[in-house]
């Protein structure tokens, strides 16, 4: 990302120094009958058999709305790990895996970069422990249950015309977006309209995240809604008795996964819900399991604070009943400069007046952070490109407001270049927390809805269309108003257009389908042109990979 | 299957004393670096850290057609080879691992039974160490960067109408077979018709199985065939330049599996297309490892000998450079008392002149293993409702046609009940071998198919339809003529009418299509109403499965 770095990602992870997993967990107090090594440095771990409390303090780490100048998010979250067990403290890291979409669609990893990175790279950004392949299959096994039952004579009546349930690659293919299903005549099923999205936008893979154990997890996928009958009843997964097989489908994945950062710290891996079409943070158990094992985990949520942590807070946080005790808001001179409205190709070149606009995106994410109850601290991840004036002029912003900063530089130092954020977390760790939603699960689905925009995006109020007010009507017929809401959003923008940057005002958000999903435990609501299946570009990421004739990757990052 | 059995696979499983893999590994003298564990009793092995040479001798483990009655192959290899190691040989076994489609849909493992199976038999039937994902990811990412080069311009003129190229899931869902794709508009791809296969049915899968080395499998990917252009051209896969990142995705899959039988004799499970959509065959990577490791490689090929066996003579013998040095057909009175017309539900009284009717199918496959040049061995399978008068016949019958016949009981004794069997087998690869092919490459399409359905088949002959000669003129026409066969038919019979059993006389086969596989390197000729993605029965097996309390599986078999 800058003139400097020496050398990729991918060379940099390949001349690491490995241990081995099994001396990872020895480290990290695991007990031998709770690891499952998968190849020498990735292990699956059994919660059940690991004794202890979640008792550990949890640090989230969030960002600005992100451009494609790029904040590091996960590379601060990797480094700042890094940085306290430097000063001795007792950490591990717990983060999202990585969906095979982007890999193969766009350069750039979800493993962190340079020297704050989790290893093995290559093996995490490709099929890992084989997780989201897991969910993929129990998503698609029950799509074959649904459309077998209506081919073998529909004795629920399910309406063909009103299935919820798609089918899902872990794959960017924009051709699945909608297709027509069941076509060749009576022996090849009943002909509908249907659609794939990406795993990672699965309901299956919400589930999966938030579930606290396998018989949680059960009982969710029980609990999905596939449908609507003819008579506009609600077709249940255990109506159609299939979440014993869902569960077994599953079972293995849903153990967290042990891998290391670069230093030697033990990372926890697991689930991996995109954060502007689903949830966005990694699984309840695997944070749970890392507070048994560590007493501060650093954790992130995806994309801007308004989408990942915004539903760490009113989600995550609810359903697994913990709390966040410090927010990291992660920040960059260059991404600033582009909410300030700079065009990528003049990035290196300073422009403090730009800085000064586009800090605004930054101070509306101080804000939100505050209005949850925490004050955060900034983490202005260095670029060489920074100038001292710019650099000045972001710290005297946040001096005058009073607000936390402290400056990283984990790519190139890894953990010593996140020392200062360390103290400033540990500081604010040994503070009072007065952490509370923004809204109680017994307000009306529109008034939960309304101050998410209001609070968290700055929107003045929220429209929703003729369709989502008769599905929100359908859904307090049915008794399920009372779940927490899941914005779906663009990640781009505060709004829900992705071309407004900085801190836009005077605008409301439309919400435009409002989906239930009993199983995950919410109300997914649809904004602006979101996509639950991404595209491929002209260029795929794809094109460049190759194998070594050592076996090594070549071209992944 | 029969009233004696005390207790399901799945319990006799669970109540296995599985030794550690790293165990099982270093009594195989597999070095330790070649050894990468997945859990406890599972590893994937790095043939290229195991030295020696591939010079185990290979036994092929065949059937008669199969029939609902069940033949149990994968049983009588798996306790064929704890028997020879009874008698204290060097062995190893080599299978295919299961595809989900049937796990889910169809009650009926392909890990053996009873106390012949291998193990741990739960983690093969579902997930296993990922293989099978890989290959899905790899064949679906390819038709992702097919749909995204027609959507972002065409460059390389791909006429939409003519993609041979199919989606894949490893599931069985009909509603797939036939859909279209791209719908929605401008922005969501090129509509064209389109469907999914099985993933087993993949050219991916059978080019894992092929290929002899990882420059091997890139080579191949790379030969692919796509489609046509709208000048009806061939669409290679190097010219979308995708065979890196699909090498990249199928690497670490690409490395055999090693587990263990319930006795401990090391198994490698490896690669699985069908025997009657594909070659039917493990990898050759994966025989040829096991070949360095032990004296005797004992394997088996899918369905009936006309299918998997005759596959194995022409294609994966000639392409791994190997030859099978003994042939096993496994029999039961039961599955033989049905192709002599007895309904499924009167199978357990005594029927001789049934019996000695269905006998015929089993003389055809012992002719067609002695065409091949091999005097085959026939493994009288054992059930407890075999008559005393039911076994005289059928010894009688080998006696008086010479046919060497052994009888087991591998299911209630494990090895023990494989003795017989083994010492024939030792004594036959004492002998000379004579195997050669039915047919040279250098003959025409026409002639290669008419050997194989004259005499694999016992047809008068072979109909070409219109559309299968237009693609014969084709494949003449681009010089790919020269390719081997790789019939797909029915399992159920020796014609390509499933509901002929016995040896059916008099009957011919049709070709309807043929379609070139140039990465897998064959040319698949298909006949009859053969499906390459299967569908759901009414009640599905995983309607049936569940998970209990303590996280293990249930009414998995």
């Amino acid at each position: 990302m800058t003139v400097t770095k020496p050398s990729t990602d991918l060379d940099i992870a390949k001349k690491a120094d490995m241990k081995p997993i099994t001396a990872i967990a020895a480290k990290a107090n695991i007990p031998e009958e709770a690891l499952e090594p998968y190849g020498r440095f990735k292990a699956k771990l059994d919660p059940s058999k690991i004794p202890g409390a979640s008792t550990g303090k949890v640090v989230l780490v969030t960002a600005i709305s992100p451009t494609p100048a790029g904040e590091g998010k996960s590379t601060v979250t990797v480094g700042l790990a890094d940085a306290l067990r430097q000063l001795n403290q007792s950490v591990m890291v717990a983060l999202r895996e990585p969906s095979l979409g982007p890999v193969m669609g766009v350069k750039g990893g979800a493993t962190g970069g340079g020297y704050a990175q989790v290893l093995p790279m290559e093996d995490i950004n490709l099929h890992f422990t084989g997780d989201l392949h897991a969910i993929t299959t129990a998503n698609n096994a029950l799509a074959a249950i649904i459309d077998n039952h209506i081919h073998q004579g529909n004795a629920l009546s399910i309406d063909p015309r009103r299935i919820l349930w798609k089918r899902v690659m872990d794959l960017n293919d924009r051709a699945l977006r909608k297709v027509v299903v069941g076509l060749g005549g009576p022996v090849q099923g009943v002909p509908r309209e249907d659609g794939f999205d990406i795993t990672v936008a699965s309901e299956i893979m919400a589930i999966f995240c938030l579930a606290t154990s396998l018989a949680d997890l059960k009982a969710r996928l029980a609990n999905i809604v596939i449908g609507y009958t003819y008579d506009r009843e609600p077709v249940f997964v255990r109506q159609l008795e299939a979440e014993g097989a869902l569960t077994l489908l599953l079972k293995e994945a849903f153990k967290p996964n042990l891998v290391q950062t670069i230093e030697g710290t033990p990372a926890i891996i697991h689930g991996g819900p995109f954060a502007n079409i689903a949830h966005g943070c990694n699984s309840i158990i695997a944070t749970q399991t890392a507070r048994k094992l560590a007493d501060i985990v650093v954790t992130e949520a995806g994309f801007g604070a308004d989408l990942g942590a915004e539903k760490f807070m009113h989600i995550k946080a609810r359903q697994g009943q913990l709390k966040p005790e410090a927010v990291v808001i992660v920040a960059t001179i260059r991404a600033l400069k582009m909410h300030g409205g700079v065009p990528k190709d003049k990035l290196a070149s300073e422009n403090v007046n730009a800085l000064k606009d586009g800090i605004q995106n930054l101070a509306k994410h101080v804000d939100t952070i505050r209005t949850f109850g925490i004050e955060p601290i900034v983490a202005l991840n260095r670029f060489i490109t920074d100038t001292e004036e710019e650099l000045t002029a972001l710290l005297d912003w946040a001096k005058n407001e009073d607000i936390r900063i402290a400056r990283t530089n984990v790519w190139e130092e890894g953990g010593k270049g996140g020392i200062e954020l360390a103290k400033q977390v540990l500081e604010v760790l040994e503070k009072p927390n007065y952490f509370h939603p923004l809204y109680e699960l017994g307000q009306s689905v529109e008034e939960k809805v309304t101050a998410i925009v209001k609070h968290v995006y700055g929107a003045d109020g929220v429209h929703f269309t003729d369709s989502a007010q008769k599905q929100i009507a359908q859904i307090k017929k049915l008794g399920w108003a009372v779940l927490p809401i899941c914005m779906a959003k663009t990640q781009y923008s505060l709004s829900d257009q992705p071309t407004l940057l900085g801190r836009p005002e005077g605008f409301t958000i439309t919400v435009r389908e409002v989906i239930p999903k009993l199983g995950a435990g919410f109300l997914v609501c649809l904004t602006g042109d979101i996509m639950t299946m991404p595209g491929l570009p002209k260029q795929p990421a794809a094109l460049r990979m190759d194998v070594d004739e050592e076996g090594n990757a070549v071209g992944l990052f």
